[in-house]
């Protein structure tokens, strides 16, 4: 924690050592039962008065992380295992065994849990968001500003169920550039695309229905999906989209109510779909009746259709069986929670009901400071930069992770993600990698079934760091 | 609107002529079909320019408020119906006839949506907020600018799925003032006391489940559960708290899962349980099993347990048994979107990872500025000042409505809410109201069944206008 504290980040000396303890027990880089320094010690080493210490220590015995031993000192509480509850009526790949069920040591809520810390993001090659320092901290603080000094009187009533109507016309014109039209009618936000998918399954499915996902895909879902009753099923994601034999087949079979798909920059793969696919997916979603939710989180780390292909569901069906999602998590500020639905004029309003029902409306707030930024034209730089930044990184990494044994399927000219073959079960990967403090994403996360998976995803703006290449160099190939 | 537009508010003139247009045709002032003034005539009579006028009318074509008829002018767009989706399995009250269920032109979501708009308060004596005017804008201002002053780069990552930790730790001490112990790691922020309710009840039940609220409660849980698959069943409540005779009854042949309560301040009949009932009804869920859900939105409109009786089912249970939920929406500032849950370390984490799966974290922002404002001390003061400007109104308005013919059968001592007997069907008494351009909230809004009743529900502090009086007056006991 040397170096870390700061007098004038505009948190207390005691907020940041709390901070930051409770962040390094969250990690499991101070692990349960271990003896924290003494509080004499503590305050040498960080030029702070044992005053301060005592306070940070009580603090995080409040909060559950430390306790106090008479006499001995302070110690890092022990804390219970965490795992989501078992999926009900659960998760299952198309053919895949029910004892990839089995519990496991690394779960989802795991990964996401430590995806949230402060963890040093030099640690963290299997995280999901960009560096803090690649974003543009001083645009949404700008940007906050000059909201805080808005009439405060429109935040005391409720704001309306749809969101902030100046972002919902804002996104209308960026929906425009991608050859979406949608009113600000058709438009809804939520707090982020997480609460956006959470309100289209719930309003299309009822328990019991099936819910296709691509294979691999973004974890959280899974979970949010069983947790409804969905039956959630894996299509298999090829290099231009999904395998549309294999979706005819399954859709045939399962009569899924919804398919979510991330048309551009998959995660994890950072692949795209091709025109012909989006076409042929398009056809099957109306032959079988079901409904697209393109999930476009990805969007901005896309330089645009005039310099990479890149089609969009919603542009071809203009919002008729498709359900279009984005949000701001990703290329704006992931603490805002501003994500947002475009959808029909008739299902924008259900959704808006079932919004109601769930968070009555948004804060404003975040939308504002999401609409001040986009209104104000910069944000277009900042993407343009975070892409030539990635743009960077990329080639580079690519050939660094070739030379250590990880073999690339589809190396894609965008995005942040790299999803790679480490010729051995990327769980034993993951497990060595955290006994070293690097947070590694393996394969099985991303699998519907959460199979063992010898892939995973690299997030190539967190690779910086020689430690990472020395782990890799010396485990790849090594687990069996 | 003449006399609403402002040069001075932080708002263009044209998004305030957009949001007060958008609100009149919400509130139905303005209804499909009706022609808006030309944009000279509405230029001259409100002092802007024709410029002002077209971008205005514009936006609210984009927004789908108004449409243009060539060579006729604008016009504002017909509508669809609002209706929530039919409950499944549905809401039935001990003894309900199903038929209550039929559509009925007032439905929650009507009523809902305009308690969102900007609607006059003056013209609301059914809503269920306090006036802007009666909370603290500027402190909600100076906080907002402090937080906009700190680091920016802590919005640019994921917040913690449990909450801002400092203002959990507020939160313990305002929960120790209660007499119930919460460690911060046994309190989770959500958006709002809604959301909470959400959680809770995914986390808890199964579609099928049983859910018991008291009747009448508040109306947006019933279409919440409803949503989820629960069967809803109301306990009569009475001055003192439920009918305990018909609670053990219920629970007996309904095995609930949970009891949604308002300990103190009921909504809608501002009574609290008296610690005779609160005992009881612990007894009862011990003996049942099942959870109990305090919601204690209105805490800070109760002057204290010192001054009046107040038993917290979280203070004798010490979260058991209980899960405790609190706001900030009612007498803080609603659009903030905070509010929090209290319950065992257990449970706090298990409702942890379902919010993840909900909306990922909460925002930062507004939790930074509730525990500005907690954490500076002018909230109690505040919270004083509603309290006797409540105080200094409510005597009056009883006996006003005592004599208009509104009978209160329990007259309680604090909150907002009276709720009366008008001695007719008071749904046809509020769509007489509406056509006269006054909300109010007739009885079977808050009947889980949405059974008709001769009660509604009044906030003495919106009842100032004499328009209200001279209505009531001519209304009460005319309608059959």
């Amino acid at each position: 924690m040397v170096g870390l504290l700061s007098r004038d980040s505009g948190e207390t000396l005691i907020d940041q050592i709390v901070r930051s303890v409770a962040a390094r027990i969250d990690e499991r880089l101070l692990r349960g039962g271990a003896r924290m320094p003494s509080i004499r010690s503590f305050a040498a080493t960080h030029g702070v008065s044992p005053f301060t210490v005592v306070a940070s220590y009580d603090k995080l015995v409040a909060a559950g992380y430390l306790e106090s031993r008479r006499g001995a000192g302070f110690f890092v509480r022990e804390r219970l295992p965490m795992a989501l509850n078992a999926a009900e009526p659960g998760i299952t790949s198309a053919g895949a065994a029910d004892a990839a069920l089995a519990t496991k040591p690394i779960d989802v809520v795991w990964l996401v849990r430590n995806m949230f810390r402060q963890m040093p993001h030099q640690q963290m090659p299997g995280t999901g968001v960009l560096p803090s320092d690649w974003l543009d901290g001083a645009a949404i603080a700008n940007a906050l500003r000059a909201v805080s000094r808005q009439n405060a009187n429109l935040l005391l009533s409720y704001g309306v169920p749809q969101g902030f109507l100046p972002l919902r016309q804002q996104l209308q014109h960026k929906l425009a550039e991608l050859e979406i039209a949608a009113a600000p009618e058709q438009i809804l936000t939520t707090a982020g695309v997480t609460q956006a998918l959470g309100l289209v399954a719930r309003e299309f499915t009822r328990p019991g229905d099936t819910i296709f996902v691509d294979d691999p895909a973004w974890f959280l879902m899974f979970g949010s999906f069983a947790a409804l009753g969905a039956k959630v099923i894996g299509i298999p994601r090829l290099g231009d989209g999904p395998d549309v034999a294999r979706l005819a087949e399954l859709a045939a079979i399962h009569k899924p109510r919804l398919y979510v798909i991330n048309s551009v920059l998959h995660n994890p793969s950072s692949t795209s779909l091709s025109a012909a696919k989006a076409f042929q997916v398009l056809k099957l979603a109306e032959e079988h009746d079901f409904i697209l939710v393109e999930d476009d989180i990805y969007c901005d780390l896309h330089p645009g259709s005039a310099v990479q292909p890149a089609t969009r569901l919603a542009a071809l069906d203009q919002l008729q069986r498709v359900i279009y999602l984005g949000g701001f998590s990703k290329t704006m500020a992931a603490n805002l929670r501003v994500g947002f639905i475009a959808t029909s004029p008739e299902r924008a309003e259900r959704l808006a009901d079932r919004k109601m029902l769930s968070t009555l409306t948004t804060s404003d707030i975040g939308e504002r400071v999401v609409y001040k930024v986009l209104s104000e034209g910069s944000y277009r730089k900042h993407a343009d930069r975070v892409r030539a930044r990635l743009d960077s990184v990329r080639a580079k990494t690519l050939r660094q992770m070739e030379r250590v044994g990880l073999k690339i399927v589809h190396a894609a000219p965008a995005g942040m993600f790299v999803w790679a073959d480490a010729g051995c079960d990327t769980n034993a990967l993951a497990e060595r990698a955290m006994a070293e403090h690097l947070l590694l994403a393996p394969g099985s996360l991303f699998s519907p079934a959460q199979l063992p998976s010898t892939f995973m995803r690299f997030n190539v703006a967190a690779m910086q760091e020689p430690a990472v290449w020395r782990f890799l160099e010396r485990a790849v190939g090594a687990v069996k």
